[in-house]
């Protein structure tokens, strides 16, 4: 399946970048962590880093009722989410082809406000099963009072750019010719630390396995 | 040296989390890779992952001259900037005080088109040696062509915003006492990989200092 070009989601500057096939979305989708949520209030753009989860061609993100920018996402015609993996650093013989390596996904969508309360209970296991996959089995879920301090938001996938640049420095000729400067990649890895237990866990209180075990996507 | 609070750069949710050291600001500033810049295209909000550096209490970011949002920045009034670092996940015994450690900083303001050639040449160095430290004095400069093909937009640091979480979860008591569940943060760690030369460099050429021993911020 194709991602759908619109107007302003037709990549034009290196096109040769883009990717036009909706696994590809969905992919940079799932290895993300956090998102980065544009939005227009009082007239200017402002961008929130929030979390988020996808189920299918929706994506979920959620935050506190208070929050005015969830709500305000909600309300607003239109926005634009981000969601971009830097994948290492692209060093070139000349200054103006260093580069970067990465997976980018942007979103142009209208986000609406989700009230149904079967669909706000599957969007918060979407989004916990992105944010830490085998917490929703393992610890307590929302109550009442915390569900309704809770605002969710959906966003169509329908209309996105993926644009995604790996491979080394793509140089001028003279300047491989003359060999005075290295090229090549300084690749960026990202890993899971050593799991910090809460001092007031019982004595013996093992990691359980969706922790300790948790993979890198 | 503080933030100065405005209406938009005053943090309201998570209050506790805010900072308001100018320092803080720089540090995060500093430590990430890519800046999410947010601005208002055709009335609707749009999110352009790109790099960027930091000269003083000014931000510079670089495109391409045909890079449409680049150019839209510079002539909108307002735009938004946001660094966002995600050091760990907090795992609670609720679902609901699961979070991110994270230190996030976003900028409003006005982006202005750097054309005064010291200022673009200062801005280039300050965007390679937050890219690729060591790069500007290593690599061959850009030419008066390269020049030409390059925007630069500055972005001003005045009014911003700084929210860090940090630390365990916070739980409710009585699941502190329940004990059904775990609780903790994974952290999350990036590092280099290792140096992947360009497979044309001349037979034998070493990887540099600058790039085999850069340091992870």
């Amino acid at each position: 399946m194709t991602l759908s070009p619109t107007e302003r989601s037709t990549i034009r500057r290196g096109a040769a970048r883009a990717r036009t096939d909706r696994a590809d979305l969905h992919a940079i989708l799932d290895a993300g962590l956090v998102c980065h949520l544009g939005v227009q209030i009082d007239g200017s753009p402002r961008v929130l880093p929030t979390a988020y989860g996808r189920d299918g061609d929706t994506l979920y993100a959620h935050g506190s009722t208070g929050a005015r920018s969830l709500r305000e996402a909600a309300e607003e015609p239109a926005v634009c989410v981000a969601v971009t993996l830097v994948d290492g650093i692209v060093y070139a013989r000349s200054l103006f082809h260093h580069s970067v390596n990465y997976r980018s996904a942007v979103i142009h969508a209208r986000a609406r406000a989700v009230t149904d309360p079967d669909e706000t209970w599957r969007a918060l296991q979407v989004i916990t099963d992105h944010l830490a996959p085998g917490s929703w089995e393992h610890a307590r879920h929302p109550n009442r009072k915390e569900l309704a301090a809770t605002a969710v938001i959906a966003v169509d996938l329908g209309e996105a750019s993926v644009k995604v640049r790996d491979g080394g420095a793509v140089d001028e000729p003279e300047d491989v010719e003359a060999a005075t400067a290295w090229a090549g990649v300084l690749p960026l890895r990202w890993s899971w630390g050593e799991p910090e237990p809460a001092p007031d866990l019982p004595p013996g209180a093992e990691v359980p396995r969706h922790v300790r075990g948790r993979g890198v996507r």
